[in-house]
């Protein structure tokens, strides 16, 4: 496994450019394409391919993730892709403009896999998802999931559910054949979207402790097990607020707050990374879709009792919502009424409603509460009933 | 002063032809075009115009408010006009249509003007604006109220500050003439768009005690100074939970919650309404305009120390963005670092940060916590660091 010091910055060509120039003005030395083969924690210093030892008195461990192949043959052939970072991006956009590919497969049906499917599908290859399950993006309801399905195939899209790939073989008709336990699928390109896990393997070697998710465990300063050494990013965990557990949620806005953290306590300034309540969205065509919070099977886990309800309504105003529908989906304690999570899907409003019961759910408010909220009323933008004044409601009475 | 019960319903055709009977199904008698003259709250009976005497066991006032018309010759003239209820608009139309309205003044320049200005324009009418201030919708900070004009400049809506009606008279070459004093502005139409006060006659005279603001004092429960006597809407006061003071705050959104909690009180069911944070937002042409909580003179008011600042950013991620601007105003409190208020303007995204801000606000969370909220980021629906959290953070320096 390689590491580089650097190593999101080195994918973006701009960057590479500026970068470094920018850091050594402020004192600052970025070393790109180094890798770190260990880090030597007793020492206080880092071991590089090459022999080189860079000391240090205080380390970041930002390593990221890696993305999850599947142990199978054939995913090491020319058009088999993973997408974690830029470059991968780059190298997909590359290689579908050099073999003027026709149709891709996409394995799996997270948020990765339908950012991907919107994008290929809008840029004409004919796009399929294969996936093991029945519905796209398990983490949300089946009801929820069932609505993106229709807009998936609606676009065009093919879902192929209950399957999963045995092997990547070249093809006949199409450069690549993907071989499920159902059939063979001739197709020019196939991206991995199976999820991502933590990139721990210095960290364990040096022997930082790891958090029961598998990623680095941090305190809300940010600092690993030892007191000299930070994580921030995708490569550690964050507190959840809500089940009050320590978590892997490997998202781009958590690791850019855990890095300035981390660099705030650095550098001297106290600082704590309150953490996190589980708020997420992506875009699936003409989907807005966002969850925040707990579903009941982890709101059980965390010893909760929950309820749950689900919605229908629109995102503006009756007469002015153009058709747009909205579903929103909201999961309580029964025991204590506090709201615990909430989901959404709709063409529009379910990232702004998402974000405004992430709000709620920071400071654990209840149903009561959220029932009778204060919002900024006017048509154009809402009922003066918002749908979550009404979720809210409707659930109270059976929580 | 004229006083209906069910002044509301009678207004709209549709609900007048199903409401009645729709209550009567359930034992409830609505009695429309029935004026109260008086609350005869010592024997329990109100005394409706004739003579007839109504008897209750209780009672709910929900007279909601009257528009303010400026005490000056000729605002009785056909074609001058207030927009205080649906009657108010359904007559402003048809006299538009009647008598091919080219011109129409504006007088005054709150929401309700933002609204009428752009509703007015989009038909086809040279739009007018009367303000004796500087710049529109005088809550929001000067450098928002700014953006607000160049948007009505921009659509053709004519800005004529510094300047007071003095009298309404017969026109010349148009229907109407308003006189201010400054010029002779020829027009069509005059809509007095001047705020409203809570119609209180008939609460006062029965002794009902008043609060500061002016509006029925009542408790959480919706109840008046008389057990047996409730008040909801446009009416009474709401409790503001930043200012922890008793306001008038005539929105459709809160009266509505309000007569929910008065409803269930009464029918036995206890509940409480929870107050406001002072959320509201309007459209004028393509600028979503909102704020919540206080801004610096209410919050000096309040006893707190209020800092702020105004950012600018985009709704979405700035590569997604399609040229759209967001500008956001926080004030936070220099004591305590809580957040005490906000406002937006932009294209798009306005109301839902004000929206999850108002949440903010509910829990009297502090600019730490804001600072590192955790949203449902993705980049079609925000930046990593959302326009709240650089907001939250720049403030959090000077705060």
């Amino acid at each position: 496994m390689p590491y580089y010091i650097g190593d999101v910055i080195k994918d973006s060509k701009k960057l590479i450019a500026r970068t470094p120039e920018k850091f050594e003005e402020t004192g600052i030395r970025v070393r790109l394409n180094t890798r770190v083969d260990e880090i030597r924690a007793d020492t206080g210093e880092v071991l590089l391919t090459g022999g080189e030892r860079l000391p240090y008195d205080t380390l970041v461990v930002a390593t990221g993730t890696v993305a999850i192949l599947p142990d199978i043959p054939g995913t090491d052939l020319n058009g088999v892709f993973v997408l974690k970072n830029l470059r991968d991006g780059i190298n997909i956009k590359e290689y579908i403009r050099e073999h003027q590919c026709q149709k891709a497969v996409l394995v799996g049906a997270g948020f990765i896999a339908m950012e991907m499917a919107e994008a290929l599908k809008t840029i004409g290859l004919e796009t399929r998802i294969v996936y093991r399950g029945e519905l796209p993006v398990k983490k949300w309801d089946p009801a929820f999931s069932a609505i993106i399905l229709e807009e998936l195939t609606d676009k065009g899209v093919i879902f192929m559910p209950h399957q999963s790939p045995v092997a990547v073989e070249k093809g006949d008709q199409a450069r690549l054949c993907l071989v499920t336990d159902q059939e063979r699928i001739e197709t020019d390109l196939i991206i991995f979207a199976l999820g991502v896990k933590p990139e721990t393997a210095l960290a364990q070697a040096a022997g930082l402790a790891m958090g029961e998710s598998g990623a680095i465990r941090v305190d809300h300063f940010q600092r690993t097990s030892r007191e000299e050494i930070f994580a921030a990013g995708d490569c550690c965990e964050s507190y959840h607020r809500v089940s009050k557990r320590w978590v892997h949620i490997p998202l781009g806005d958590i690791a850019n707050k855990q890095g300035r953290v981390a660099g705030q306590n650095i550098g001297g300034y106290a600082a704590t990374f309150p953490g996190v309540v589980g708020s997420n969205a992506f875009k699936v065509f003409d989907l807005e879709v966002a969850m925040t919070g707990l579903d009941e099977r982890t709101a059980e886990r965390s010893g909760y009792v929950p309820a749950s309800e689900i919605i229908w309504g629109t995102p503006v105003a009756r007469s002015m919502s153009r058709g747009h529908r909205l579903g929103l989906k909201l999961i309580a304690d029964k025991t204590s009424g506090k709201l615990l999570g909430a989901q959404a899907v709709g063409q529009s409003g379910a990232v702004s409603r998402i974000n405004t019961l992430s709000a709620c759910l920071w400071s654990g408010m209840d149903l009561d509460e959220i029932g009778f909220m204060d919002f900024a009323y006017s048509p154009p933008f809402g009922g003066a009933w918002d749908i979550i004044h009404t979720a809210a409601q409707i659930l109270k009475r059976q929580a």
